[in-house]
């Protein structure tokens, strides 16, 4: 049987979309996660209504988050 | 005695639904689970109460789900 | 000396009430609990100040909940 | 040395009120308790500022706690 | 070394005050505490901006509470 | 390598400023700390934008600060 | 295979920017991290929307954070 984690497994250095329950967006090139979904990214931007921000390298701490897709 | 998540148990491979905390409900066919309910779907679509967005793979962070459900 | 979940125990295959923290209340017939209360009911709905949905089976996330009690 | 859940322990067959982070009061018979402060009442009734609804027995969940006392 | 829970060791049997996350203050003699702060007062009153409620003893759930401190 | 709470076992005796999740700042002489820092303040005084309280001797439980900074 | 807070492991002694729940930003410079992602900087400020406050050295509380990038 498959674990759930693992489909962040298949997407390792690839581009993935992070969905944050401050309704904020971060995407990025996933570099590494762990079972706390803890992810680290790299070329990263942020967006939210407003505006995008340009982040580079990033952790994201992961109780922040809602979902992670890969980027279609 | 049964457990109370045998219910993923008997949905993996067929559609459910997810209400989350933020009002958000999303959709797809179930692929993993794990005992925090992060869940894993493949073909998701999330909906609130404006738009529907196509999602097609996703790993949701299980402190985030009010409940889930199979799709009737 | 009883423990608190007892309670749930002796609700098994009979209808309880739900009351959750984002102000729902979700029915159904109780038919399998943990010690998170994660509760897995069938037959269920919900219901707040606008509008009833049917559910029918449902896994309630325990940490939604405020209290659990057999229907009158 | 005493330990505060005691407190509870002496409170067994009688009645308590509990006040809840929502702000509502219950009140009921206290039949059971665990670690967590999980709470079964028997002949409860819940209160807020606009209500009063009679809930029977009740399996309170312990985080949704502020504080317990005895009815005086 | 000292740790910071020896504070309310020394205050057994004296009044203190708790400030809650919730706005209230509640006063009483420190009866018992245990290790999540957890406290068991005795001789309580709660007060907010707008009134003031003798409560008796009280067991007050730890993670309700901002801070403690000796009655001056 | 160091850890991160050594930067408090290097205050022991000295002025801190705790910034809470309320708004509120907090200012005491630190006299001990445990691993979730909880924190045992003397002379510590509260402030916040309406008004200025002194506190005394006080117990702040962790949970509730966002940071600690040795006072300049 | 590589774990996410690897990420900080590498910015020791180097400039990072925090990015809180409150909303402020906090930048210094990286001394020492753990695996709840408690961080002691040097040399820190707090920016908000309205202001920026020189902080120096600074303990940030892990779960008030949002993502840490290294300054650009």
């Amino acid at each position: 049987m498959q674990r759930p984690l693992d489909v962040l497994g298949s997407s390792e250095g690839k581009r993935i979309i992070i969905k944050l329950k401050s309704g904020e967006e971060i995407t990025g090139i996933l570099k590494a996660f762990d079972s706390h979904i803890n992810v680290w990214l790299d070329e990263a931007d942020s967006k939210d209504s407003e505006k995008e921000v340009k982040l580079g390298r990033v952790l994201v701490r992961g109780d922040n988050i809602i979902f992670v897709s890969p980027a279609q």
